[in-house]
């Protein structure tokens, strides 16, 4: 079982992949999509779409999990996330990916038990949940790592422990020295 | 050269495909997505984007023009509006078509000569030069069919004359009355 978690932004587009076997969870891959301010929405959006369907093709989730839009009161930047979440969207129905999608306060409860927890509880969990040993950076990545484990640990497929073994053995997946070897540039 | 005007719109999608040979425009077809708000954002998406996509694939556009956003004072339906356009972007650019986007304003001035004109005088530009007998409701494919209109007209591809010849009867376009016989529900 593999779960694609997606941090949209039109900016930055955060994503993660994790798999879970039984009750243990191994990191797949994660990275960020960036995008310069300079480029007009629909290169962002083409980039942003063409990108994360690679990685798809790659990892070949079953689930794209996203955060419920956050929605402040500029109407402008609410247009922009909407159109960068509604190509993040069509994707995931081109792709015959169930989509799910969480509160912010949803992903923190489930990982860490409390739904204020502050994002470096947030981080530290998935951490733990993932075997990871450095910070990653920017945050993008870690919140997109959260919400594919907050997908599996709600029980989208049915129940789940709520502390789960940690593993990052788990078949197909990137073992950890791999990973920072191929990735310098995400670790603080 | 044909043109796909889109309306969007998290309730009715319109849109209107528009052929031009030289200066003489016709109507290939048009018509609107209608989404239940009883739907989630999700499957409201897929079914505008296979719809459109459907639509793409029988009159085969070279361009795809959308008005640019209006975006009012509530955050909550620039969320939703957002992220049906961004939705529609990612069809235009998954299909290779051109995106051109048109501010309200500039449909206007471009069919009628005034920018601040009335939706009436543009829905009988519109059908003056697509050669339509009828009165389109609602009111979202006469929008659609303007923006397509406007893209040919305001020279997307080349100098256009600001008034072109009346057609309707360019290769491969539906006759009017073929259109009226197939589509009795889009007429008031």
């Amino acid at each position: 079982m593999v779960v694609i978690g997606v941090d949209p932004g039109s900016v930055r587009t955060g994503y993660g992949v994790v798999r879970r076997d039984g009750d243990s969870f191994s990191l797949v891959t994660c990275g960020v999509i960036r995008l310069s301010s300079r480029l007009g929405i629909p290169e962002r959006i083409k980039m942003i779409y063409d990108g994360l369907e690679e990685r798809i093709g790659a990892s070949d989730p079953a689930v794209l999990a996203l955060e419920t839009a956050y929605v402040n009161r500029n109407a402008q930047s609410a247009l922009k996330l909407g159109q960068v979440r509604g190509a993040i969207v069509a994707l995931a129905m081109n792709r015959g990916l169930v989509l799910r999608e969480y509160a912010p306060r949803e992903v923190k409860y489930v990982l860490t038990g409390r739904g204020g927890a502050r994002k470096e509880q947030v981080a530290y969990m998935v951490r733990h949940f993932l075997d990871i040993r450095h910070t990653l950076k920017p945050h993008d990545i870690t919140d997109a790592l959260g919400i594919a484990l907050c997908d599996m640990l709600s029980g989208g497929e049915g129940s789940a422990p709520r502390r789960a073994r940690v593993a990052g053995k788990a078949r197909g997946a990137t073992s950890w020295a791999d990973f920072v070897k191929e990735n310098p540039e995400l670790l603080v």
